[in-house]
């Protein structure tokens, strides 16, 4: 179930040649309303794609009507020209679905550098567009994926409407979003302030807590429409819930398929000073070639755990090192600073997930994840080979 | 060249049995005078080795007589105990030399979280110091070394005085330090202050601008030692010049014996605002494990290169990204933002050293560079091999 399982949605995904591989490539999803509320969140790297300066603009009145999207090329780095290509693919959404290009969100994602084949992606459009059906979920995922192994879709069933989605990414994920597009839609009754907030709360708890390698990408966006088709105002708080399950689903898809991990790695902060203090640490773990190399050799190190919490200045995140516990799947390697029980304890060969635990005992601020995977060869391979 | 190459100390590396492989893994340091003026400076690290928070104190006061340095055992997360085996080595060094073990500057490389073995490492300790002699640089450089493939000495002369040196680190390298212990002798004659200002100001230039994985160890020291023994008191500026060229060649030799890395990159920053600003765009490129990876594919990704710089925040350096320029040994592949001369005229295969620059256009600020290395397959290997 995906972006058209709430209802007022329709949805497309065509091959339009811009995939070497020849799969689908164009996606389309429309909010056929009543309403068209909508509310993005988008990288926060300096250097963004051109599809990125026009959505920005697009979905700042709170309105969209439609997301087309692209893989297959990322139109970033491309210069006037490409934000010209970006343009006119909003206007050609709009001349075919009778709305304002500006109520058009359009994202890209591949290659950085390259122009579009603009010849075929506007033919793709013009197809995706008459594909278009409240089943289309399904194919509009696909459509986005690139080194992403598996399509990406939840849905979240609430009191009478429910949350619906679709994302790609594999590798290249990072805090403040990764390159990772995503697509939420709900049938709930929103206003504007009240879908900026709830996606903006949302993207900070799951897609922000996800680091796959560090990087931030030049086109990460998430997107939310709203039809207010279920007629229902949802309560508030259960409207977050959901949306936040929704986004934390798609947020667990995006590590289970990063680029040659061979492990998930949770790393969770307990008795940190502050919710910045905790996620600062566990960043710092999370970001660590060394931690990450050591998991893919089965290896629970945990002096190079500490070590790169030690990395984090104490005005961050005060603690005293020689208080630090280390637990690695239910097994306390480190106690107070040092030696805890014995590593060989600890099985990591058998289980694609690990969970590490750092209790700073500092503090009594709730404990913080972030989700990272292991650092292996075909990450290397994978990352080497990218554009060749 | 090296430690022993400036008159007024003594050397020995002797194999005590703390490495496995029956290598040297003991080395005493030893300055002779007239003068024993010494300065250190550690990792940035919270969380520290045994040695390190007892060489700070030695250190503390500007004198030191001696340094001992083993591998095979990093006495980090050791606890208590650890603390004491680190206080009765120093005590056993300066009952040996007959000086105070307070003035023993003690350090160690290797695994954290194991206790060292003391009666070897004590036995190790009093052979050496029967082993010392002027010659005898060679072995206590060959005695420090862990991964390291090469011994890594330095020698540069002076007016009448001159600066030896030995260092070891492989991997692990990162600004404020990394597993790395770097000894410098001199015989020029130097007051404290001088001493401690002008070891600062070469780490600063130097290892501290060398970053090869992101991370700080928990041992990192770099300590200097002057004689006196010339009787030459030297002009300031030459000093720190001959200083941080010995560090330079030091740091620059860590990089070219990194882990498992085929390619040693430069990355310059020029054009910032500030050495600040040009720095932290330097350290987000070199940190940048999809960079490092295009580099070890032989790929002069731009873009992830731009990508990478685009995750500085603004207010540490202003820049606009619609100006940068990126050229990669020699061919200006990225041109105002946008793509630049055809990357293809890069050839990255047939060369070990890789320049990248990048020209931020924003003030004029001297440029900046830190070196660091790709990230490959024997990285990974290495690295999730080691503890085991």
């Amino acid at each position: 179930m995906t972006v058209t399982a709430p209802r007022g949605f329709r949805a497309a995904g065509v091959a339009a040649g811009l995939k070497s591989s020849g799969g689908k490539d164009v996606a389309l999803v429309v909010n056929d309303g009543p309403s068209a509320v909508a509310a993005a969140v988008f990288t926060t790297n300096r250097v963004v794609a051109a599809p990125v300066v026009w959505s920005r603009t697009a979905v700042g009145d709170g309105i969209a009507r439609a997301v087309v999207l692209n893989s297959g090329g990322a139109n970033a780095c491309t210069g006037p020209e490409g934000f010209l290509d970006t343009h006119r693919t909003a206007e050609h959404v709009g001349e075919l679905l009778g709305v304002s290009a500006g109520d058009v969100v359009v994202c890209s994602t591949g290659l950085i550098g390259e122009r579009l084949d603009m010849p075929a992606l506007t033919a793709g459009v013009t197809a995706a567009a008459a594909a278009l059906s409240a089943d289309g979920g399904p194919d509009a995922a696909e459509a986005i994926m690139t080194t992403d192994t598996v399509a990406k879709t939840v849905h979240v069933e609430g009191e009478g409407w429910s949350v619906g989605g679709m994302a790609k990414g594999a590798g290249m994920l990072a805090p403040a979003l990764a390159t990772m597009l995503c697509v939420l839609t709900t049938d709930a009754e929103l206003d504007t302030e009240q879908a900026d907030a709830a996606l903006r709360e949302a993207t900070r708890l799951t897609f922000d807590r996800v680091d796959s390698d560090g990087a931030m990408s030049t086109n990460d966006t998430v997107v939310l429409l709203a039809s207010g088709a279920s007629g229902v105002r949802p309560d508030p708080q259960r409207f977050q819930d959901a949306l936040t399950e929704a986004a934390r689903q798609l947020a667990r898809a995006l590590v289970a398929d990063a680029e040659g991990a061979s492990h998930d790695v949770a790393v969770t902060v307990t008795g940190a000073t502050s919710e910045t203090a905790a996620l600062a640490v566990a960043r710092a773990i999370t970001r660590s070639n060394l931690v990450k190399t050591a998991i893919f050799g089965n290896d629970p190190n945990w002096g190079r755990i500490i070590a790169s919490a030690g990395t984090v200045p104490e005005d961050v995140a005060p603690y005293d090192p020689l208080a630090l516990d280390v637990t690695v799947n239910g097994v306390q390697v480190c106690r107070a600073g040092g030696v805890g029980d014995d590593r060989s304890l600890v099985d990591l060969a058998g289980s694609r997930e690990v969970h590490i635990e750092v209790a700073l005992h500092a503090g009594d601020a709730p404990p913080v994840t972030v989700w990272t995977n292991d650092l292996t060869h075909d990450y290397v391979h994978e990352n080497s080979a990218y554009s060749t």
